[in-house]
């Protein structure tokens, strides 16, 4: 039975998400996201199950940064995981009671269209996850009326839910990975996504337009990019790319090698099965067996075998 | 005397940002960079100055999506802001005294180091922005020993200087902007940037690449570019471009018009002089008046005469 | 009734071409190709019909260089000629006597199969013209027993046809052009064609693809490109272009200002009406109405009407 | 010592290139280059030297057909012949008795300027080669009084060199190469040049766009391209092209099996020392050690060793 460090504490979307990935997992709560990825690198747990974006707050920076420059993990699975929000108190409390809530910033975002109607005169205070905040206010004695957390929480922490599902969409999706030490890769299933992160060499006009080029010659598919400051100044970036198919696939492989040699460095996130089962278009010329059959027509060419 | 809104409240960098943007201006301190920019779209302002992005912890979301989503504001300057942080305390107290200090997270993020080495066992809490937690503490009986924050922030609410200049890099930088409604637009300098937000019009394979190359093929260099989700699920992103050269000039002119007949909408932030006051590389063939004489050779071709 | 000079002499495939593309207009033979297109550029015709490229045979490099190099011209219609060989002979002459015959070296290239098959053991000579071999082999005393030429030029002078048809491949086609000293353009129909010549400023790697990059942003395709020598070395070489559409289509319009503006000198060789009819696939964003609008929408950015 | 066939008779501009080419051959003239091929091909001679390209006339379009439809023959070395040519003439003849000159018509294109000034009343036979016109005004009786050829035919049929170095320019260069049956590669050099046909698999828009693609994107810079008619109607086109670098060299190799996969058929011509010994510049990333290094970091990716 695997550990999984997870941003806890218990009762967060990360958590719903590790037990969707790893029913069976023993599941270790870590106060930040940077806690639960260094007790995957440290030994303490097996693996770590973190955010990596939102469809409404976009990406998890914190995870990218520490996919970026901490010791290296790879992603081995990904989830897709609805966000949904509800207004949790403690027994006996009612809506019109309301006078102070917390919860994590996402979620006032999120739900303002909600609060700005039903909660007009409430204030709103941030809490580190909303997890933490449904805990704070299952506390005796707590400053806070209500949390806004997953329903889950709720049930942790012996909360009722006074309203369900009170985001402004009913749609958002938060993008959860499941990292682990590098060590041998998921197989490839032919619905696979690639991560990477690259520096660049130098940062000359057009670079960019050079490493998607590394891609599209090879017909591999950006599914996301992202990019974030080196930290030498505003207008130096690198970049975080998500691309259909698997290191083991030849197109794949060729495209990251490109980019391995145009650019500073090419750091490996993973070859993992994609949460949403799609299969790639494979471009003309592009398979695995047409690559194979090119190496063995330029194998003879070379050996003069016209 | 122009009027101009910012991320307050007093003692905030956005603060220190607008003072040197336009000394003179009349300020007007608003609670979030939404309530800022709404003071500008409204007319309680003339405009606004808002943070964009950090060298260290990348982009000011906020600030990007109200850029695409809300009603219409263009950049007209920008400012670098060399970002230090101090440690500030009410009269009287000292580094050993304090066991709770208060600041935004990304205070938190860029004093890792400090914080680790001198107050090892202080719980830091996240406040709403460094401004307000120099303010909160300042208050008599606040739960807080110490803030960190901007020393004009120390000034601001009468807080000691304990220990300056505590992150972990001294050469981080904020990119500040000033907006305002549309209307006439600043003047070319020869060392401008311009900024879009660009949404797709479909998601097909290969449509960053194309926006790209609207770009470079009219000699267009970018210097950023932001991905940001549209809020339709995972995987549907839209993006912030910024570039060399002013939509006045021809290069510049044609990509865009290019970029905007290839995607869904294109939403023009603004032309504006560089902060770095460094001019672009012309690539051959794509000054203005290059342009202009290319053409008056097409319109002689098209009136026959060769 | 305009006067048309033609490659000649009377009987060539050429003739045959200027009657179908302007059967009401006075033919006036010229010995050359450059000889027709110099009758065009000094006045003593109204313009000249000239072969540009055949299926088999491929460009005619005098024409190519002809429009080059000389005074311009522009193309303002294109025909394209199935190219039918027959075996012509005196009266009284049957294939078993023929030692001698005279043709054009393409028609001996395009020949070959029946010349082996049916005419072992024959000697075959070089013509300036298929036409002027029928002419010569029509003069008694000629020294040719037979010519390789187009049907029509039996019947100019007096040859009996002793094979039909005789080519290697029945669908061999030559592509004719009109053309005249530059003036008012053909109007456009929707299924045109642009040609042009394009020499580099330098030649730097990558210069074509810049060049294509050049039509392929704006949509526009290429039927045909050529390359020719500069005449200053081996691997100097400057270029034909045809692609789709009409110099006054705001897509091509603007890609050629475009390679206007990148490479030494571009020379426009005419925007005429396509001979197979063909209507161009117009890519998303390229076409006129679009151009139109994303010009509007561009002046009112720059007049700062978002 | 191997026997060389070529394109006669003695005296060509083909004879001189292969005694330069490889002194100690057996020379094998023959009457056409589509000869000599097959004299290379059958075995009659251990290969071919033929002329590829001129300064001034372009390609040799026959030698391009043969080397496309042909039975595979591939270059092992080519040199570049500076092509002047010399007024022949039998001793006793003077230039004011010169009525009929014979030779090939690109000796009479390339010496327009000479014949216009010294010979303005002269008529100008075609004739098959120069080396042919050169002994066919050797013979006694010739109808022709002078013919225009190469110096050393002069000295082979024993005629008298009434004008060295007639031609318009003085510059003139014609490439020749030394092709032989597919067998073991010439070793490389670090200056080489490659040179293959490609046939397109379907004649999409944009076809050329992505082939030149293949090659930068792997650092590879072109030196020639021509189009050829497929033979299949006015439209159609396949492709030769020269580039840097030996097909032994990884970024040639990686771009031809590029190739190879997106075309329909690429036939591989040769790769041989330069004749001009020019160097490439290698672009960064695609030396052959990157090209080892970066599949080295792949396969400890592919290993799980990140």
């Amino acid at each position: 039975m695997p550990r999984l460090a997870y941003l806890g504490p218990e009762g967060t979307f990360t958590e719903e998400a590790l037990r969707l990935l790893d029913p069976t997992a023993e599941r270790v709560p870590c106060a930040t996201v940077s806690a639960a990825l260094n007790a995957a690198r440290g030994g303490d747990a097996d693996g770590a199950v973190v955010p990596l974006e939102n469809s409404i707050e976009g990406a998890i920076t914190t995870t990218l940064d520490e996919f970026a420059w901490g010791e290296p993990l790879v992603i081995n699975a990904e989830l897709l995981l609805p966000v949904q929000f509800s207004l949790l108190a403690r027994p006996g409390v009612e809506i019109p009671h309301i006078k102070r809530v917390y919860t994590h910033p996402a979620a006032i975002t999120q739900c303002r269209s909600f609060i700005a109607r039903e909660l007009p005169d409430t204030v709103v205070v941030s809490a580190p996850s909303t997890a933490a905040a449904a805990q704070e206010v299952s506390l005796p004695g707590s400053p806070y009326d209500a949390a806004i957390a997953a329903r889950i929480a709720g049930e942790h922490y012996g909360l009722v839910e006074l309203a369900p599902d009170i985001g402004d969409r009913s749609d958002t999706v938060t993008r959860f990975v499941k990292v682990s030490r590098p060590g041998p890769l998921p197989e490839v299933t032919g619905s696979d996504r690639t991560t990477l992160v690259v520096f660049l060499a130098d940062d000359h006009p057009g670079a960019l337009l050079e490493m998607l080029t590394e891609f599209s010659v090879r017909g591999v598919n950006l599914t996301r990019i992202e990019s974030r400051p080196t930290g030498d100044g505003i207008g130096r970036y690198f970049f975080h790319f998500d691309f259909e198919g698997h290191v083991a696939d030849a197109r794949v492989g060729e495209a990251i090698a490109g980019l391995h040699r145009i650019c500073g460095e090419v750091r490996f996130l993973g070859s993992y099965p994609r949460a949403d089962g799609l299969a790639p278009q494979i471009k003309r010329g592009t398979s695995d067996p047409e690559f194979a059959e090119a190496g063995d027509w330029l194998a003879r060419i070379r050996a003069g075998r016209v």
